[in-house]
């Protein structure tokens, strides 16, 4: 919506050549004469990929007045400050910091959403177990696991279970989350054999018909990756799942990584920390390992899944890709994108798009869930 | 997934002050100190919005073989080549241009799809019908109406049918394409006064519940307005629709305007001709009219709807808080988007993930639709 000055049209005017015809009603091509499309195909400018030009990205008016300031924000401070791949003491410390307490947030969603959390092992692995004041009959024997983001190396201890928490709190369930293992200290498939251990201890107690599993952003990825697990080793899946932001290529691929780069305040880019952290935890396994990166698998079989992005997403392509090829292969696949929203702030406590995209996954769930 | 030199770093570490703490896996300031945010709320360079930098947007490898060219075209020639607002007599000019034959890509349609098309008059409005060679038995009562794309100025005649034929063709339908009159010489409301005198003629003959309309972009906030004049005036409803990238405000409002601005190859920026296509048709009427505008009007009761748009729409914004209005109304909405495409450019004949578009849509209406 910047104004185009008479420069920068001709400029592009210059770049892309003489008026033609506007834009098609359908089939891009179908009106453009066949030779102006072969000449701009045979340009090897124009496989390289197209120049965007810079923009000012105003703050929208289409969205609650409480994200307006969170979308207004620059790029998060430190996601190009991170440790080299190398310097596995400098990645435990920035874990250590960033599940360092206390953790004021926590307490808060705690108290506004009416949630309480305590500490258990489940399969020996550590997890918070999040309790909502209010739950629905229809959900008392339901349970729900969680899987935090966090590049699989970031957010360990009770921090990584403030989603869970919210889900708790918004939806009504009991929520189990899992602080599972992660890099550098434990590569693939540390975090995704943890899940795993918790699952397997799960259905020793509650039907998988009861059960959901979901997560957000390497929350989101390892929530496909242990369907893929269970279908591999014939374990039982849950009767739906919520992958958010699911980061499902980690090698990394989709389109978003480029047009979001700089356009998402979050991750803000690829080539920040998150995506040292994930080759991190990949360690010696390929990129393309469909337990690492589930874009690869076989999805047919996997239980029904609602998916939540926002149009500013640097995963948002991971996230449609994953509907995608879940819808290809006949799954029951729901997708929701937010306006404007970046990486994952459909977690934005307090506000009403978070209480808009949680109601949407509690329907899903309620729906699917045997009582 | 541009690398980032040292020199861009350092740039925007300098501009956004020193690392704090990378990416949150929920609640995006949770972990930033509220100071800091305080800070960056109260910059005036922030509250008018981020600068995004330039980047090279590659052809993506995520998409078929034969949509890549498709994608890494430059953008549509002419987007920017268009008359004045007040110059009425070349806006003729384009409209005929427009829609001037032949269209190889139509008998190209009509062959490999196996479609045919005859022209008749519905309500007193010339339409375009498409019947498949192949319609299975469940679909012979059931008829679909079109509203085509164009800004409401553009693709009048069989050209604005081409999307129909591809309905009929992928799905099995007949379909009744609207050929509504347009601006300059007929504004606002004409357009839509067509569309409805098309539909209570259809109604007159066939059971609502065996029908649904659907449209692209301008075609797809002609569908939305329809219905929203069906509340109205007491008309009745389809059974379903389609709306596709639909503009829903011409205001024009929606954060992908600006972020998507030349990401998009078919429209490339509302400063292109589509703004002030939008505003001659709106003539002397507000903008902010719900008729013109359907984000503005009450959903409540719409059909169940399936919507479509690419993660490079310009009209993201405008499909994705549609899908949300609808939802918060209480309407099924089925989302659908693909990785990197442009505006409308699911409607590319040929391809594999167009035949997926509307194998979805069909299987949508299939479901809703009564035999």
């Amino acid at each position: 919506m910047t104004t185009i000055g008479p420069t920068r049209r001709g400029m592009l005017a210059g770049v892309f050549g003489t008026a033609l015809m506007p834009a098609l009603p359908f089939g891009l091509g179908a009106l453009v004469p066949a030779g102006a499309r072969a000449d701009a195909l045979t340009s090897a400018a124009t496989l390289a990929g197209r120049e965007v030009p810079a923009r000012l990205l105003p703050v929208p008016d289409t969205v609650s007045a409480a994200l307006r300031p969170v979308f207004a924000a620059p790029p998060t401070p430190g996601w190009d400050r991170f440790p080299a791949g190398t310097d596995t003491a400098g990645w435990r410390a920035l874990q250590r910091q960033t599940g360092a307490g206390p953790h004021p947030i926590l307490a808060e969603i705690g108290e506004r959403l009416g949630v309480s959390v305590t500490r258990a092992v489940l399969g020996g692995v550590p997890v918070f177990v999040s309790k909502p004041a209010n739950m629905p009959p229809r959900n008392r024997d339901r349970v729900l696991m969680h899987l935090h983001g966090g590049g699989y190396v970031l957010f360990p201890g009770e921090i990584g279970a403030g989603e869970g928490m919210m889900m708790a709190g918004y939806g009504g369930f009991t929520v189990v989350s899992v602080d599972y293992r992660m890099a550098p200290d434990f590569p693939f498939p540390a975090a995704l054999d943890d899940a795993a251990s918790v699952w397997k201890a799960l259905l020793a107690e509650h039907h998988p018909r009861r059960m959901a599993v979901f997560g957000t952003s390497a929350g989101g990825g390892l929530t496909l990756a242990l369907m893929l697990k269970a279908k591999a080793e014939g374990f039982l899946m849950p009767a739906a799942i919520a992958p958010g932001s699911p980061w499902v290529d980690l090698a990394p691929r989709g389109d978003t990584l480029a047009a979001n780069e700089f356009v998402d305040n979050v991750l803000v880019s690829i080539d920040g920390w998150v995506g040292t952290a994930g080759r991190l935890y990949a360690g010696t396994t390929s990129l393309d390992n469909p337990f690492l990166s589930p874009i690869n698998g076989d999805f047919r079989g996997l239980p029904p899944a609602i998916l939540t992005s926002g149009t500013r997403d640097l995963l948002l392509s991971d996230t449609v890709r994953a509907h995608r090829k879940l819808r290809q292969a006949g799954v029951e696949a729901a997708l929701q994108v937010f306006e404007a929203q970046s990486h994952a702030q459909f977690l934005t406590p307090f506000v009403p798009e978070t209480e808009e995209a949680f109601g949407e996954i509690t329907a899903f769930f309620d729906r699917h869930l045997a009582v």
